[in-house]
């Protein structure tokens, strides 16, 4: 799909860095580049200012010779003092769209790193009353009620439009849970949370049947570095970067690719057509790009993680719950 | 009003990501320039700069001709000399500014954090003595006492003025903790402060009513936490960028725009007029975007998320409060 | 005084928000421009480089035309091509300089969140040997120390003289701890860590009367907490950005600045001499503001935080001497 | 191999420190850049640019005085104004991936604090059962385990090939946990979170032999610690900077570089070719540079960190075995 | 010494602090410039670039006249278009370096704090069995054993040679341990790791004797904190910035500025002479000075940091070895 491109839809392994790395990716770059989604969805303003370059050019061939009109043009002086300005917006808000991409990736990295947390710590949770087994249940549905929480999807006539971009936990949720159980939670409207707190109560449970205090309160850490990566997620989600240094951004872009024709006649007659087309490509590029990114759960691999986090508790379960109960509390009754 | 377009009154859905991402915000950005705030309040110093580069310009075409008098114009290299330091500095000031909005959102989303790990661990108080609802209610009222704390007012003639900007934090407190109490918290100089002084209170009655020990550590720690969201507030709302840093900025780029006149009427001629409005218009509205994010709980959705963490905490309170009693340390006696 | 013009002496309010984002800021900064501290301070080299281009548009008005000795002139290119890396040293060096600027002031916070926790938290120390209310007069004598530490003076014949910085603890200390104990610690070389010191002996005879572990672990988290905050103190103020940094960036400064002459003449002739000053006052004001920040106790309202640390230990004193005693290990006996 | 040049192969030393500091670098430097990986990797783009530019410079040589054909060049404007964002975009994309080293190293460097860590605790692991010899094997397969899942290797029809970069964790994984033991964890996924896993279920027998729960719990945070190492790389590792980002550095860059020719012809004429040799070379190598270290796992010294790690293990291994048991859970009963 | 002057060899205090600041500083420096080790350090290659220019300059003067042969020179956009991607990189790199010195310059900060953490904790420990002063003894061992770690000294014929920067820590260590137990430490290859593996053997008969859970937890979490100083320091000694940017950056300074001449001799004639040497000290003194600050352990004032560590041990000794035990888990039996 065209909002796909910047998408990461796997993660690297190996042979697609050396892909990455490989000298060949400046022509495989350059020959796709009529492909690129950023290309694509800059195409309409950059011909919008080419035109905008031709017309400026057929006034100042024709216009000028056959009435006698005075040429549009100007000295280049003005472009090129702000030229430093437009410049570092550009690239310092792009830098800054980056950032929370790196943030973003950084609450990924947490939720694996906290779903195996959780299933190793599960072996201090007692069997007895199911606690152990529930813990581990809940643990599968987080990362999906997190996923959906983040996609809650856009206004669509028909719901299932692939780029409404809404994700369904029932499914996943229901293959941890039950289905009843799942249904449960679709009440809710705040799902994560909703789990991290009936993960509380299952280990409340556990406590009253005898888990080690000391353990528990590690559980309970971990719910809460959980919580903390739904807070965060939440953070980057509801909030973009302030708007009106964005809108200003676009708007001094704009009109200084606008005005280019003026400053680029003099010295480029009709050939700045084809330069206003690459400038307006290069610079429009980089703004296209930092927007993109800005939202980083559209472009990151959130369903190949979850689906990680899913395998690597399925696949430990068996061991985990073998682990004998310690039940140090019960044992002075 | 005036102050509020760099706001962002309420969070964003995906509805307005889609929108934030369309290709024709370009279009709709620019037709929207007039009305955009930092056009209107940068309006005046713009104008006046281009006035006097109205007035140079005619000085050049009248007076010179005239009367013989020398014209006002140099050779730009100055301007092209100094303005890679101004632009720099101005970029570099901004990025700062948006650093502090990073540093506020970030505390907002703590401040969520921290009300769900709350409502949750609350499972942990015992119900007895009211321990476990008293918290919850003081947990409800912090966020709006946090609120009226960052936002405690301009000094107006009619207090009510909205531009004011003070919160009242009586009513919503009041409805948390009922007007009795609430009125009580009107007297302290910091009222979040004095809300997590009575919570400590009443987790040491908890405590003392058999509260497991490790279950109320982690009580007080999120605590903690929270006093670290209020004194990292203060932070940002009593300290601004260091003040001669903002001065000398202010001043190099009033300097700097206001003898670009002289240097652009050699190359431009009395079409430095325009030019000086849209290079002023460029320059000020960054700097006015630095300023106007320079104090991030202007511009950010507090109301929003005090109500949704408001929201949060009643929906999840009937759970909470049906937890059983776990009193290890009663069950010694 | 004039170091005093940088300095933030008080708390940010609302009111004073509005003045600092006043569109009319660019108008009252500009026509206050020759009472700035920045410009008082880096006048006499403004002056001088002002004086060394007078000189040399005098040598090449004169000497050229009269002796037809060879001007002083060379083109600008060369000042050009240093121009980029001229200025982003000194805007880099001053960013590094402002991020010491945004540590001190998190130190300052944090400085009083500990001491709002330490309030808090004492409610668990047990009244019994005054160890509740010893622990909250170190806790009022640790800011003033912390202060004290961090502005030593310098030397002055009068050690009086303001100009001196030399804080003196003992005034403040006395309040909170009485003459002669605040005597006694006139006589460490490092006052807060010994407040910390004592702060811990009194901790452990509460340990002792039978204060619970847990919180007695949390209250010492809180003095390790201040410990941090003294150490990190020091860090800043013990060791400066790299002199060959600070060097060199003024070296080549001062080059680039006294060589522009010969670059200026032949595009602008006697114009220079302005524009020289000009220039000089923005890149040297940069240079200065960096400097000036970047020893930020200086300019922090270190004394205002202080006395508000103060104020809330306290008006909370009496509600957190009210608290019962919990002595769990007590009751075991 | 021709991809180990920007390769750490091992540890700096202060004679290397010396070397690296000694100011002959600068020759050492140029005579050996014919040597140098990032030239001969960037040699064939470069070559391409500088025959294109060739090819520009016989046209406009001959075909003009020949055929009358114009001349292909314009005023070099068009690239002086995209120069700016086009360094700033590669000079940024290079920070971002230095940022990806650093954090990288960061990990080594807590691997290595954990090792220590872990065997420290490790007195405090009852000997009995063997939990605490255990314990101390598995911490010496992590490391070894770790790096496998770092190198997973590329697709090679001998998968021997050097070039694979695919590392074997069976021999350093034997040395330390014996044959069979090590041979089964060749069946997981994910052997590293498969180790931690183990260790967590030695730790739990070692808390039912009686291991002191608070020292239980601390070594459990050790793991976790682990964990997170883990997860960390796998972020660095899985999820490269934003991939629209690099294609279009990557393409402006090469398009900007194409173009160089015609904007160099009037100014320089031939010697535009060696021009564009090196502009393309210095360009393309900051490039290269940037896409080289942005897996840093390619780069860094993992593999002597690992042996640094299991030396130290066996050599304190001794010291931490004898430590007396201490098992208060144990007294108790 | 010549390697020195980068040095910081002792705090800044107030006195410091204030001549740092002292306007005068721009003559200081510019009349110091001649002694300046950067100044002296780059000489070399400056000089050898300034003869290049004179070569250049004689070729252009003579050559061209007496022989006709071509003049060297050209148009010097080549060079103004690098100019920007030259000075980022050598900012940007400068700026990386920088960060190293700040991580650190903490590294340091954080030993201070955690050998008052662990002065004031030893007041837990108790008397019995030396547990305390032994504990002491080795903290006050510890900075000294990580200068000598991270000071291992270079190769040199005679190892005394104060270049070699060799630091002995056998006299300190022996000062603060006794003779024979310092020896014992000079067999390990990583003596501060030892020291923390002996202080935790100290700690664990410490619990034996009856310490505090809690408190003996605390002092191992200080002990761990000493242990990522460790790490951390060598995190930073042993792995420079990628070296490939280094080379890189190196190369394409030498050759832009050797290139330089070509560009500069149409504009300024024999004027470029000097241009050169000016031109070259700003941009190699930029990089030396960045390759001066990577390696910070160099820089920064260790010896005075540990005197201080070594001097607050010993002056709040005595106080610490005053506090009574406190054994609870002796008392119950």
């Amino acid at each position: 799909s065209n909002e796909g491109s910047a998408t990461i839809s796997r993660f690297f392994d190996q042979d697609e860095w050396e892909r990455h790395r490989n000298v060949g990716r400046y022509w495989r770059h350059l020959f796709s580049a009529h492909k690129s989604t950023v290309f694509l969805r800059v195409l309409e303003p950059v011909l919008m200012m080419s035109t905008a370059a031709a017309l400026v050019a057929a006034w100042n061939t024709f216009m000028t010779t056959v009435y006698g009109l005075p040429a549009l043009c100007i000295v280049p002086l003005a472009h090129q003092l702000t030229g430093g300005v437009v410049s570092l917006s550009l690239v310092f808000r792009t830098n800054n769209a980056n950032r929370r991409v790196i943030d973003a990736r950084q609450l990924l990295s947490k939720l694996s790193k906290c779903t195996r947390d959780m299933t190793r710590v599960s072996q201090y949770i007692p069997n007895e009353g199911d606690c152990r087994i529930e813990t581990l249940r809940h643990l599968r549905a987080f990362p999906y009620a997190l996923e959906s929480h983040v996609r809650k999807g856009r206004t669509r006539q028909n719901p299932k439009d692939p780029t409404s971009f809404r994700v369904d936990p029932m499914p996943c949720m229901a293959r941890a849970l039950g289905k009843r159980r799942a249904r449960r939670f679709m009440f809710y409207e705040n799902i994560p949370a909703q789990v991290l707190m009936d993960m509380t109560q299952i280990l409340q449970r556990a406590l009253m049947k005898g888990m080690s205090t000391q353990m528990h309160a590690q559980a309970e850490i971990i719910v809460k570095e959980l919580s903390a990566v739904l807070a965060e997620s939440e953070k980057i989600l509801y909030t973009p970067i302030p708007i009106s240094f964005t809108r200003h951004t676009s708007r001094i872009l704009t009109m200084w690719l606008f005005t280019l024709p003026l400053s680029l006649w003099l010295p480029l007659g009709w050939c700045m057509v084809p330069a206003v087309f690459l400038i307006s490509w290069v610079m429009l590029g980089v703004d296209e790009i930092g927007i993109e990114i800005e939202e980083p759960f559209c472009i990151l691999p959130v369903r190949p993680l979850c689906d990680m986090c899913d395998r690597e508790i399925v696949g430990t379960m068996a061991q985990a719950l073998q682990a004998q109960d310690y039940q140090p509390a019960r044992k002075k009754v």
